[in-house]
């Protein structure tokens, strides 16, 4: 079907005035009166609606007058400027089919909804002003994100969502199997006979690509993966999903000082880019969600990171003890009120802190030579707290051999990581960017749910 | 870390050319004499590795004349013209410093070594040419296909992989869980009780996104998917993974056409993209796993996709059914033997056949006027068969209905799926592209699980 859409009308209005134009969409407002009437009209491929006008001129006037919120029409009509009304043009219809139309029980209104009620209805919710606003940009941030990687010529890797291992032991996981509960098969000693199931041993929904990543960066240099993670943690909260996307590069012959320069890069260019792609979104999102995001953003485009030890972070947070719900004390993990307190109130600005206690972080960090801190790196943004979690990777074979020895892990799953270690160990270092939180952050929006096209949280799992 | 990288150099040589370069690489070979020595390195930053010249004058002399291969480098020296020699240029080293040394088991040698064998070391085989140039190409196709629904304007949906639903009843499907296998709780008759799973029901992982990507397109217009499937099918053939990627556009105010149009110039672009951005990958596949790759890319990109209906395709069919182990007739489904024959032999050239009977294609296709076929359409590429299956979808509601309860289909669980054609319901249709299918089509790789990371079949899941 060849179409004109609102978006095409909107960026090239000056080609279409006074020119006849097909259009198909959704109607969002219908006002009429006794000889002609007034249909808003969203097409989906613009933020902005677009007004038309229809006359009992046309044969099916009394249908499109009693038209439903929601339908689908085709109109044509000619594009007329409208430079005395608030919307700088409209489209005089000449004649309006109805290409699908909605029930007198649409639930979607001209009003306001909340997003709790909305969350109700998954499948509509995309035809809201906020929804349409969270998702296109969305959208605009996943595809900048890979575009800054290809630019940089890093190479996407898709990492496994079933595995056998448990990455680092991160989190609760998800068992995934084609065994029936009814009748699991089992062994002489009554244990689960993994055997028969579809992989011949237990595997697991992913908690994080990174370790499959690291093999990719030793024979790339940079890579990165940007793919769904996974956590069955019971946690009930505006900030966690159980299905969430994650971004996770990784590059070689670089320290931590290359990964948190990468980050900072990353993240402004995110916020270029959608600034730019999404501005009408983005004004909204400034006026209905958060007043000062727009500020906030262009705050951070023209400030340079923070950076700042976990040791020296803990000596300030120390101080402000007493406002904390969670006391801090060296050796202690950073609840979100200190992050959000740091990047908020001491910063004002995001922040990297690095350098943590070993015994907080993850097997895989690289031994500072103080013997008792990581090289590990959080980034810290207003409103969100941590956004980005990384560190350099510990690059020395003995070192992580006594390390997986240490905490008791299993080394026959870790050969093949062992393995980066000891043929070619190049230094090397990369962060996880968490996509919702990221979304949220450029968004204003508060709850997870609302920036997943269809969030699954304890308990939900919809559509 | 300051350093260049071999991509750098390759593209801007004459910027480089006798300046003094800090390089990191890997060793993929190392020739010595008495005095001196040639190095080839390779930083994964591009295909083609580059030359390092080195002499006894380096205070590590003896230890670089013997590093083995995969050792990784940090190398300064001079890039200097070799106009008499195979390469056009090569470093003349002053200083080589090993960063991470290959110990003697290597696995990696100069010599070829088999897929198959490869295939057992996962994390090691991005460092050979065949992978260098499936994955740096896969990862290239990937962002291509980003940037071509990008510049339309369609909004990239991260449909959810955690389901509970069935989508289409299209294949087998993974369990996800975290009850216990060893102690699940039951209800007083003897079932599981899934209310005491993670999300309080049955839930599994999902085959195909479309269904939820529908009710984004009827709020988006153009949309598309991008992301993991699953199929828990036992079929150990080299063109089936049990995870793999697929991308769903769909498209409303848009029919049958509409979606082939975009299916054709979709391949298209890609594989334009394709020759542009990675030449050497390409020359080398070309060269070494597929010789007539780019002869036939290239006549892709000249050729209009030929359309036949699946009755006309039939009709030929059955004039060579002495040649297919399986016979065809009208109602029987097309095997890849009879696609192939199709688009290698009559066509020799993409193809999209149309209009299949309704009784072998998916309850949610649009019904002909002839009651008995539905607007579906795949396409068909030589030397794969079906990369593309994609239909416009049934937008009545009674017909819809009707399909459901023909096929004893749970009609709650399509609630919402009907709703979009009760609310608003414009014409719409879309299509599926298996990702893996799409990189052996362009990369000549005969087997899915070289083109797959870190590949999932039955009974194998590694790392």
């Amino acid at each position: 079907m060849k179409l004109t859409t609102v978006k095409q009308i909107w960026e090239n209005r000056e080609a279409y005035l006074d020119r006849e134009i097909d259009l198909g969409g959704w109607v969002r407002s219908n006002r009429d009166s006794k000889s002609f009437g007034f249909l808003t009209i969203s097409d989906g491929s613009f933020f902005e609606p677009l007004q038309v006008v229809y006359h009992d001129s046309l044969s099916n006037f009394q249908t499109i007058r009693k038209i439903n919120v929601g339908a689908a029409l085709i109109i044509r009509g000619t594009l007329v400027a409208t430079p005395d009304a608030k919307q700088p043009f409209e489209i005089q219809a000449s004649e309006i089919s109805v290409e699908g139309d909605s029930a007198p029980d649409y639930p979607l209104q001209k009003k306001r909804h909340s997003p709790e009620f909305l969350r109700t209805i998954l499948h509509l919710r995309p035809r809201t002003n906020l929804f349409q606003a969270a998702f296109r940009v969305r959208s605009v941030i996943a595809f900048a994100i890979h575009r800054f990687f290809q630019e940089r010529n890093f190479v996407y890797v898709h990492t496994p969502l079933i595995t056998s291992s448990d990455a680092e032991g991160a989190g609760e996981m998800f068992r995934v199997t084609t065994l029936d509960p009814n009748d699991i098969p089992r062994t002489p000693d009554g244990l689960v006979d993994y055997r028969a199931d579809f992989f011949g041993k237990e595997t697991n929904l992913t908690v994080s690509g990174q370790l499959d990543g690291e093999a990719f960066a030793q024979a790339f240099r940079d890579i990165y993966t940007f793919g769904p993670t996974f956590r069955a943690e019971n946690s009930n909260t505006t900030r966690h999903a159980a299905e969430f996307w994650m971004i996770e590069p990784e590059i070689s012959f670089a320290d931590l000082n290359d990964a948190m320069a990468l980050a900072e890069d990353m993240l402004k260019y995110i916020i270029r880019y959608v600034l730019e792609h999404a501005p009408e979104e983005m004004e909204f999102l400034n006026r209905f969600v958060d007043t000062g995001l727009l500020e906030r953003l262009n705050h951070v485009l023209n400030s340079e990171f923070g950076r700042i030890s976990y040791t020296e972070a803990v000596d300030i947070l120390m101080q402000h003890n007493d406002s904390f719900d969670y006391k801090v004390s060296w050796g202690t993990d950073l609840q979100t009120e200190h992050e959000r307190f740091l990047t908020e109130q001491v910063f004002k600005r995001p922040l990297f802190v690095t350098d943590y206690p070993k015994d907080i972080k993850a097997f895989y960090m690289k031994l500072n030579p103080d013997d008792k801190t990581v090289a590990a790196m959080d980034c810290l943004v207003p409103g969100i707290g941590e956004i980005i979690g990384g560190s350099q990777r510990e690059d020395d074979y003995d070192k992580l051999l006594a390390r997986i020895q240490e905490l008791h892990m299993d080394e026959e799953s870790y050969r093949f990581y062992l393995d980066l270690r000891k043929y070619g160990s190049s230094r090397h270092a990369g962060y996880g960017l968490g996509f919702e939180r990221c979304v949220m952050y450029l968004t204003g929006i508060q709850n997870i749910r609302d920036v997943l096209p269809f969030p699954r949280t304890v308990g939900n799992c919809e559509l």
